[in-house]
């Protein structure tokens, strides 16, 4: 395969990658469509054998719903592969006994089913879109700031994503408004949080050095794996921009035009 | 006067101060209702000709609303001694050729009649309460991000203010949300910004250390005031709290129980 510039160089030094964790929305599909070669990548990654999580901060609905949308879509996925921030959470409350106020979307309610919220200790944040109404916010600011030790968790901290329509205000705006409002720093779960990229590379019994994230994130994507001790690769699809090559504060191992270009190299080195 | 500790004493040493400013909301008022002695405080500052004017972050109305308002609770008010953000605002848009997209209250639009809104070329906020819903705010996400060189234009800064029903956000969350999610800062008009006290001390026709600023927030109205080379008293109604004395950063010229006691105060040793 002709590598262009440096893009596939990394990949001659990749042996030690024995795992992937893999972006959903951005990677394998871009407003609702496949990207050109996803569903093949995903395939061929099944074929080799290669062990592989998903690893997305969708917040929009519930872990079962994420995987029927991929099956849906053509993706050889199962539904344990896939990790959101949702279950994470509930892992977390019912470790720190931590009754949420949910300002979440409602199709990810379901997620919660088994969690005490009674009385709330705290408050969660996801992307809720139009559940983000001056109400809402307001009543979980109301929540958070009559607490003592105010905890605010947020599934995610992404300021915008690509929808159809163009962009949009994503999860990561609402933290930083109850932030400011009630002087408190969020706890991210998803990515860029350590424990959420380590969980699913504990996962796939691997080390953080013996896992590649592959996402369009720069920041939160290749970034927060980078700050784990994983190897970063930056896709050109999603919502990269040319400005993001190269940034200011991230390097990743590897650029690629997309996952298929990804994964060609991948087991072309391994 | 028999005076309260530290209370009254620098009211000894104001003998320069010829002009007053006072905050409205939490300093005339409360929950919409007059806080005892404010409105025979405004009489006698009328009654010894003591210029004053009216220094507002409010934004859910026109500057006549909040006249008829305040007349209406029996305060001896002229309508051009009221200083709200809006009229500024227009004021800093004509100056700049700004075409604002406007995520402020309805209530508030009238004020912005005369200002040209097509092909928007800058985001405006106001306290939009209910008119923060999710639609709103990602079109104002959307304008601003487009734009090559994003203008924010927020009018206030607080985080919250008190309502009959409690707390209640503020434009300020809002404004640090479109902040984040565009990597913009925003620029404020209304307190404290240093040209909103500045026009007010000019329209009296005084220089800023010949004026006081008397507020119950001890950032935006005292330390602001403070900034601008105004003298800042701090009222103990409205939004202060004990642990704002004494606080972290600003530190009053003066703090007293209420207006009335601020205007007997300053009478007593003018």
């Amino acid at each position: 395969m002709a590598l262009r510039g440096s893009t596939g160089s990394w990949f001659q030094n990749s042996k030690q990658i024995k795992g992937l964790l893999l972006d959903i929305s951005g990677v394998l599909y871009d407003g609702g469509i496949p990207i050109d070669g996803s569903i093949q990548a995903v395939q061929k990654i099944k074929e080799a054998g290669i062990p592989v999580r998903f690893c997305t901060n969708e917040t929009q609905c519930t872990k079962e719903q994420i995987w029927t949308k991929l099956s849906s879509l053509g993706f050889n996925v199962e539904v344990n592969e896939i990790f959101p921030p949702a279950p994470a959470t509930c892992i977390i409350l019912k470790e720190r006994d931590l009754r949420p106020h949910l300002l979440v979307h409602p199709d990810v309610l379901p997620e919660f089913e088994s969690v005490d919220k009674s009385n709330p200790n705290c408050v969660v944040l996801g992307d809720a879109t139009d559940a983000f109404s001056y109400a809402n916010v307001n009543n979980a600011f109301r929540t958070l700031i009559a607490l003592e030790n105010p905890v605010l968790l947020s599934m995610g901290r992404g300021k915008y994503y690509k929808k159809k329509d163009g962009l949009t205000l994503d999860v990561g705006a609402y933290m930083k408004a109850l932030e400011y409002a009630c002087d408190v720093e969020a706890e991210i779960v998803g990515k860029p949080s350590r424990s959420f990229f380590l969980t699913a590379v504990q996962d796939m019994n691997l080390q953080p050095a013996e896992v590649m994230m592959i996402g369009d994130d720069i920041v939160n994507d290749v970034g927060g794996a980078q700050a784990c001790g994983l190897k970063g690769v930056q896709v050109r699809t999603g919502k990269f921009r040319p400005t993001d090559e190269p940034h200011a504060v991230v390097k990743p191992d590897g650029y690629v035009d997309n996952l298929a270009q990804a994964i060609d190299l991948y087991i072309e080195y391994k």
